[in-house]
């Protein structure tokens, strides 16, 4: 099994031992999505672009934050695709083939705001 | 590689292709996630329960749509975490081990307000 | 003066005297914005739908939460709207005619699902 | 009547003759409220510091999107805090006053990262 196949199952696992499905559906959990989402828009509102730059380097105070709050974002991203049954790895790679269709490499000079 | 390695490194690929990652940073990052967030927020907004359950067969008609806008958060959430250089499943899988000592499964019945 | 330009002209007397209006750009106050929706989000997430309808009763423990972020909603929703000098008043007096216009209402039964 | 509250009864009004009103709950209005938020960010999400300060002017193309995107916040804010029976501005005015008690004005120079 790839390592993200094993983190969704493990996902589902946690929700189920605590019943914490019995309140999924897909409004609530979408809902927490943006919860999450909130909360790493919180952790990046007022930094400088200094300090976004920095948030690479390990002595970056809002590092660690920030790295629990993506994770949160993925942890719920996957519970919701779960409820609803879509393969959301199927639906990435579906979707990035579509992009590249709709969007192909320019020849001339590139417009990076056409994304 | 695995899967999500592999889908992670054609989503890096695709913008550097069309040189858009020129204009990525961690907020302009953010706010593109929270504009897929929120068509996954359009696509269930008005839903009732029926439909909300009926998403799970492929002859609901938000189904595609849903599937669409799930993979776009994926994909932002993905640049977002690569930009960084914050490793997505790395994350996700501390987050989940913090979250069981944090909620530890309940001997009494649950409560899955707590999540 | 009505109570929404008096509104308007505290919060922006509250970030200058602060200075915290140096650190305001379209894309920060936009993220606060987020983030602030993204609280809202968690006082409802989990609600059942008696829940949801008891949030009217002043006895409901969720109520003054969603009050205190409803109103944080609307302060930085005022405070980037004030930013890129757009009155929000009149550009919502201005959408509600545009969205009169193009959903006149149906003689025969209407359509929610439209909105 | 001042302003807003004229505003809040058209928005009210304008609901109820489409029967959209069958449709809303807190959670469907606070997706639908996400759903606008989805779309400000959608409009300034790749704008360079230039194009940002731009916004300012009526000569920038992304002034009348991003009008009409604040404007669409504002009226689900007013729909949401309508159903649930929360007086927005009175929500507001308290939480300023709370606020200002939280971070009184420094002596010092104060810290813009507080707010």
């Amino acid at each position: 099994m790839d390592r993200f196949t094993k983190l969704a199952s493990q996902i589902d696992e946690f929700a189920r031992a605590r019943r914490w499905d019995d309140l999924h559906d897909p409004k609530s959990l979408t809902l927490a999505l943006v919860g999450e989402v909130g909360e790493v828009a919180e952790v990046l509102q007022w930094l400088t672009p200094e300090e976004q730059i920095h948030l690479r380097d390990a002595s970056s105070i809002h590092r660690q934050p920030l790295r629990e709050e993506l994770a949160d974002v993925l942890i719920y991203l996957i519970e919701l695709a779960a409820h609803v049954e879509i393969d959301l790895l199927d639906a990435a790679e579906s979707k990035l083939l579509l992009n590249a269709r709709k969007h192909p490499v320019p020849v001339a000079p590139p417009d990076p705001s056409a994304q």
